[in-house]
């Protein structure tokens, strides 16, 4: 048996948060740094963890009308340039593909050739290429509202780059819609919007906080950008997904007309609204513990992680006979609609040692199966939301009635306590001082782990925000759409404010 | 009600091949070139295709104990140069990363910027990239076999492209495997070939022929290429999936090593294999006919399409509710284990253009439901697989009941006709002048049906290959895995052959 080990992630959450993090991705053996600079490799237990995202997201934009297509990765310079803010967002950090082909170089090596006329930008997002087509596709107020989702990888050229958080190459999902009517596209935007909060807390377990972008944080071309910011255990934000209301001004750059009921030509409304593997850099930090990853049941690519305990080969079949009865029994349970997902480890290691490594992948339940247990009738099971030692047995029929409620169980255990840590690090502050106090470290040795979300006033010009980041590099994190009118002074300059805003440190 | 139309798609097969293929598409609304060049939109019709083709292989991988991965789209030019062969075959068409952002050109416009010490190149297949971290995953026997899968998309600079069949962007999977014996990486090789075989046909309704590359035509760097190769319906080959025996050479040049159970050092031995969007070329040429595409079953975004029939209001009403019935009494129903699809269109145009519609669009049910067919509590059902006038009267119950029998007799039906069509334009020839004649266009008028599979001796000799290549446009598809050991003399040269392979015009 694995030794006594008392947490399994070295250094702790405590210890160095940002190292900590690494190390549960390293421990549960879902991504890496390639060979590229800047991107990176996701495992199979990671990918699965994608794939999950996928299905399950794909159902709710099904649901609400949307219907998926591909469109190219390469975007003509000229394309980029149409739309004023779009390109001045995105030129700085984009791929640039300049050559077509490889030639001898006459000296053993390779040199660059067939040069493009025009270069080509990996896409770092798509909507003047979408726009592209949706001009040619639009022509009646009847071709409308067309709503169009695409999966697929985007390129944003990062220097500083952290595993899943902030990536040169990622994998995401953006969705592209032409309505008719402004309020159409607006309301579509919030109906987006939704759809991701209702995701992050339902699947992910992930308590969220829907609000508006401040001028200076939005979607470059976007009129309106709202946003889904969660809070991370070193208390910090993550925007989780936005969903934009980018008005006529991609309809006027890439000229997606329409003509109306009343036969009259004009410019479409358009909205934009995306998710990427960054969701996977949010469920780790908001849920993982010091024995490593923590997945809800909604999204975990196993429910159930089965560990044979035998010392030889007789407990063995007894131990893989009662597994198949078991496996059998589950095949009909359920958990979100989706089949019971289970994974028989048969390695040739202890079971010490598999049961830490299910523990550090972060699966729900862990069942110990030995001869005394069979005999039993029974399971030795381990839940990821209690301690690791806190195992009990139970019978058979029992854990197989039960295993919807089990799962459906963690899954409310992990939002629960992601959404107390965020009650208990929510603080509305009306002095500047205070709020100086609030977002400094605690301790000298911790820079990284203070402050929390704080709910202050705020006048509404940019120069007060941009003052608070660049003293105390907090920023807005969202105006928040719900509860907060209320009338008061802004936290910086004493201004007069008609409601609270969200201020954070933020990934 | 629209206008008699004989047939759909103009031209038709016999007038113009190339161009029936382009307007089958184009009708379907499947796919359109983009702006930008080479590279294709893939729009939801067609998009929801290769979901269903994504949806079944991958259960078809994972039941084969594949995992899903996922790699970065760049590869650095060096890793590229690692195997000689590979670069070879790859460096005339790839597309070169060279910049890292665009900055203000001084003149109003943006140069390029950034530039990159190692220009990286857009993927054209994954072997190099992949190769690098399974030199890291892989340390000891026990870590063997390693099954990965990944989707997705590629770029292979194109000069001359065609929708789905040759396009600079495509979208793939690639499947990559590392095995500690030979044998047992052969058979992983054989076993995938087979997954494919099993795929077209029960899905795609895609009689194929298994066989092995010859040398020339071998994928850059394996040992062995094999490949399924289906007729189309100008009786050219379409090469249809390949799975490639790549021996040790990757692993040499990726450093893929592993500790053997008795303790030594090893190269493993690697395969890969891949299908593409070029699967949905395949199946549009194989089966679509002169009113559009023909989809069977097995991969149609809708199994069924509603169209329903009504001159006022209350006729709208009374259809629409027995609607509602008939999808609630679908809705249990399964076809290949998966839910009846359905499409109800309740568009603004009248019910002959709906009709055309999902003719052109290869729906494989029509049902026209009316009043009267309200009243007899009946639905008006034409099948793809039959005549468009052919329709008939079904009573609702008996629609539900057999609506598995139907599709399925649709599949078969669909697979039988290019089955029958493949055998009637095979031939075994054993003489040059014959084979000639076999290969010459029959009618000056239409130089692109001619031929099909010709199965011949040949002596193994490249030089013959190259020969009846030259003159004739023809190529070995494949030395067939079944049936064709038989002595004979090559059809070129006329020396001693020990069994007959496969010629054909191909894509």
């Amino acid at each position: 048996m694995a030794k006594q080990i008392k947490t399994a992630i070295t250094p702790t959450r405590e210890e160095d948060y940002p190292q900590w993090y690494q190390q549960v991705i390293k421990a549960s053996d879902m991504a890496e740094n390639s060979d590229v600079r800047g991107c990176m490799v996701i495992k199979p237990w990671g990918y699965a963890i994608w794939e999950n995202i996928q299905k399950n997201l794909d159902n709710l934009f099904k649901d609400k009308g949307c219907k998926n297509a591909y469109f190219p990765l390469f975007i003509p310079k000229s394309f980029f340039e149409k739309e004023a803010e779009h390109v001045e967002g995105f030129a700085k950090e984009c791929a640039v593909v300049t050559h077509t082909r490889l030639e001898d170089d006459g000296q053993g090596g390779l040199k660059n050739a067939g040069e493009l006329n025009e270069p080509l930008i990996v896409r770092p997002t798509s909507e003047t290429i979408i726009g592209a087509s949706f001009s040619r596709w639009i022509n009646s107020y009847r071709d409308l509202p067309l709503l169009i989702n695409q999966w697929a990888n985007v390129v944003r050229w990062e220097l500083r780059t952290r595993l899943f958080l902030r990536t040169s190459e990622f994998l995401w999902q953006e969705g592209h819609t032409v309505h008719s009517e402004k309020a159409a596209a607006q309301e579509f935007t919030m109906k987006m919007l939704d759809v991701y909060a209702e995701f992050a807390e339902k699947y992910l377990a992930l308590p969220v906080i829907k609000g508006e972008k401040t001028a200076s944080e939005r979607f470059p071309g976007a009129l309106n950008t709202y946003c889904i910011e969660a809070m991370m255990q070193d208390k910090k934000a993550l925007q989780s997904g936005t969903s934009h209301f980018l008005g006529q001004n991609f309809a006027k750059s890439s000229d997606i007309k329409f003509q109306s009921s009343e036969g009259k030509e004009e410019y479409a409304w358009t909205t934009s609204w995306g998710v990427s593997t960054r969701l996977i850099g949010a469920l780790i930090m908001a849920h993982s513990d010091d024995d490593g990853l923590v997945l809800p049941p909604g999204i975990a690519p196993a429910h159930i992680a089965i560990i044979p305990i035998y010392r030889n080969d007789e407990d063995r079949k007894t131990v893989d006979c009662f597994v198949t009865e078991l496996l059998l029994k589950l095949k009909d349970k359920r958990y979100n609609e989706e089949k019971i997902r289970t994974e028989y480890d048969t390695r040739e290691i202890t079971g010490g040692e598999k049961n830490w490594n299910w523990i550090k992948k972060g699966v729900p339940i862990r069942l110990e199966i030995g001869p005394r247990d069979v005999a039993k009738n029974s399971v030795f099971m381990g839940r990821r939301d209690k301690a690791h030692k806190d195992k009990k047995g139970v019978q058979l029929d029992e854990f197989v009635n039960n295993i919807g409620k089990y799962l459906l169980e963690i899954q409310q255990n992990i939002f629960d306590k992601a959404f107390k840590f965020r009650r208990d690090n929510t603080a509305e502050i009306d002095d500047y001082q205070e709020f100086v106090r609030f977002f400094s470290p605690k301790n000298e040795k911790k820079p990284e782990i203070h402050g929390g979300f704080a709910y202050s006033h705020w006048c509404g010009d940019s120069g007060c925000e941009e003052k608070v980041k660049e003293e105390l590099k907090v920023t807005i994190r969202c105006i928040p759409l719900e509860d907060v009118k209320q009338e008061g002074r802004c936290i910086c300059c004493g201004k007069e404010s008609s409601g609270r805003v969200c201020f954070a440190k933020n990934y």
